[in-house]
């Protein structure tokens, strides 16, 4: 069987569950330790193609393998994922294997110590098998990372290594990170289920720069997405001054929705044609199902909420740029060949903003969040696209020509939930030409449990599409 | 003369000031370079009794100070602190000195890379000649430093070297930091004035793990106070989502209050016989000067707010403990003996803590901060002492006896600004048995300007208490 051939059914393709072998560990038909060498199998027979890790702890997971074992064996696991391999996306330290970041200038960086996440995954009996491929610094200059569904398309980024592991069923689940859209994008051109949760849900540990990213989880199946997510806020809470991820210890039961906005964005106008005709037959589905859509003509409140995040894009550039100037420069004088030109690029726009730019895109933000705010008695929840369309074709940078912008996809569908500090769950509902395509749910602040029912009940009860 | 035996009186104790000497740069009748000469001086004859410095950079300092005179006689300084021989706490990364926090566990730690602030002020001329001692880890376990109106006394902590540097007129400013009561005790047991600024309102740079801690100055002079934050955050602006501080790119005027909030908080009722007297002087002083005081029983608002802050030091602790633990049971777990008894205490504590137990903490804090900003409309800031009372003696931890909690002095008084997020300045405006007492004025959020040009005013126009 050829993998570079293979094309992507949402009908037929099983992505790898952890919660589904919970059972054959408590009687002893399976164990962690067997689950982990059909990874570690699985990983040698994909990951010379797919290239989705930058390190593997190979023996370290084993060790931790035959000790989940013996919990399980003794009925005392520390928690639903433990022996559970999972991949951490290398912009997070870890104690045992180094932290690169994707970054020439931080080749060999081991800091010996595991982000707040590594840790209480660590805590729950996970075991941390590897650090995954990402775009340099988690910005858009890709990593060597391919799509598991046709090697000639990026994987997404910047949480590329994190969504392809996944969708090769190398892993069960996946640690990612989103600024801008670097969960949901890669994670919807790789077919994952994942969670960006709500802005300052889940502890970024030492990773607490930015005012817009969040760590989130690739997984292939949801009931993991949301143990994994939980697991970690149980035991190292949120951010610093955040209330943390609310919701059950497992995951939240089907909840079938009365009312769904649809929100275009700004990326609406740029649907490729069988993008923009899969989603809507995936909306026929939903209202054949007797859910309500609410389009942006039948409620001004919707107009002007498009109309608060048209220019989404720009405020999120801003902002993240500004408040990643003083660390990019200090890496950049200490190291001025370990950075790429497209880092550099983003460094300059940023290092012509004043504190006034700055404070008016926080502005626009906070208008935004208002505008958002205002439309959550309408619905229960948001639907969206999770991109424009499937992962494009990337064969890298072509020498001595323009640097393309966006090898790992355009992010237009992902800046909002990010700049609404909204929960969002992508759903692999959809496929075009042979490749995933993803569709959003997205929540108010702290709805990651609603809006993971919703997608859940979505997930069981939707007919998937699949367009030419 | 015998430093040892000095003993303060603000009358005529004349702190280095910077701002003072930049006429004389301009026209060459001083430079950067001899006034560092002078700060060095300085250092030589107090530093082996007050040991303020775990780290100097003398050759650099002194390039620096060159590059500074080129610019002052071209007549192009980069900026009003052009120049400025300043101190930085160790708990903050610099680039070109090692970055220990007071923690066995760091030595030898040398990040190479600038903190954000400590960036900013090396774009803005100042020479950054020396890392600052500091409690270990921010927290209560004390360095080496002694009080520089008394080696017998503590200079209070964890800004311990920062402050006693400024008080030993060994540098005109230094950078603090302050997350329970860091920088405004040191900065008054030392008859500093210093800022703690509005939450958020400096670049913390990669010291953003809590959520109510700032970077702050300690200064000999109100308008060099400023000038170095100013600096600061026109260039690194604040924390991540913050606004930034707000204000004039000088020093503000002395701006004469009309109306003053005299807060007692949990410590009114540890303050000492001397102290309280001495403060009751220097409100009748605020009084004559024809400052209306408002006091706790005139209005019920106040009440209320003085109920909200009475267990503002459980709050705190609570807050940032569940905020330190995983990095601290990480540092612990890497290093077992690398730590001070009183932090493995505080993380025990910590570590008896659910999400749950933060969140409440956190409303308890939110109900705090709505309960103080109902008290705006009422005055024009708030006043308050800065400790229960001057630098208590110190000398060291007992072998084998319990170790005392508070070796650098009892943050009671410090807590609430904290905790409300809320702008203080520290005035050295009383001596008590030959030992500084600090008055602090409080403001709402974003008010560092306001309350620095109220600090101003008073500074010059009440006078100053000695008591016995």
């Amino acid at each position: 069987m050829s993998w570079s051939s293979s094309r992507y059914d949402p009908r037929t393709f099983k992505a790898l569950g952890y919660h589904d072998a919970l059972q054959r560990f408590r009687d002893s038909t399976d164990t962690p330790r067997a689950y982990l060498e059909r990874c570690l199998e699985m990983i040698r027979e994909r990951e010379p193609v797919v290239k989705a890790f930058v390190a593997l702890n190979e023996a370290g997971a084993r060790a931790a393998a035959d000790a989940s074992n013996a919990r399980w064996k003794a009925g005392r696991p520390l928690s639903p994922i433990d022996g559970m391999p999972i991949g951490i996306k290398d912009l997070l330290e870890t104690n045992d294997m180094p932290t690169q970041m994707g970054c020439e200038a931080f080749e060999g960086n081991f800091p010996k110590r595991d982000n707040a996440a590594v840790w209480a995954l660590r805590q729950a009996g996970a075991i941390i098998l590897g650090k995954t491929a990402t775009a340099e610094l988690g910005g858009s200059h890709p990593p060597a990372t391919t799509n598991p569904f046709d090697p000639a398309r990026t994987a997404g980024g910047s949480s590329s290594g994190s969504a392809a592991a996944v969708a090769a069923r190398m892993i069960p689940a996946a640690i990612g990170t989103q600024v801008g859209g670097s969960i949901i994008r890669p994670a919807a051109f790789c077919a994952n289920v994942a969670l960006k949760p709500t802005q300052g849900a889940i502890n970024r540990g030492e990773r607490q720069a930015t005012s817009m990213s969040t760590h989130g989880v690739h997984a292939g199946a949801i009931e993991d997405m949301w143990q994994v997510a939980i697991e970690i806020a149980e035991r190292a809470g949120g951010d610093r001054g955040c209330l943390g991820l609310f919701g059950p210890r497992q995951a939240p039961a089907a909840q079938k929705p009365s009312r769904l906005i649809l929100l275009e964005t700004a990326g609406w106008s740029q649907l490729d044609a069988h993008s923009k005709s899969a989603f809507g037959a995936l909306l026929e589905g939903i209202e054949r199902a007797g859910i309500e859509l609410l389009r942006r003509t039948d409620n001004p409140l919707l107009e002007k909420l498009e109309g608060a995040i048209a220019d989404a894009a720009s405020v999120c550039n801003a902002i993240t740029g500004w408040e990643n100037r003083w660390y990019q420069r200090n890496l950049l004088n200490a190291h001025p060949q370990g950075v790429s030109e497209r880092a550099k690029a983003a460094l300059a726009k940023a290092e012509a903003m004043s504190v006034a730019d700055y404070r008016n895109a926080l502005f626009d933000r906070r208008a935004a969040q208002a505008a958002y705010a205002a439309t959550a008695p309408l619905a229960d929840a948001v639907i969206t696209l999770s991109s424009p369309g499937p992962a494009p074709l990337w064969g890298g940078d072509a020498p001595g020509k323009p640097l393309p912008p966006r090898p790992t996809g355009d992010p237009v569908f992902n800046f909002p939930s990010s700049m609404l500090f909204a929960p969002a769950v992508t759903m692999p509902l959809m496929a075009v030409a042979g490749m995933p395509l993803g569709a959003q749910v997205m929540g108010q602040q702290h709805e990651d449990a609603r809006i993971t029912g919703i997608a859940r009940w979505l997930l069981q009860n939707v007919d998937p599409v699949v367009a030419a």
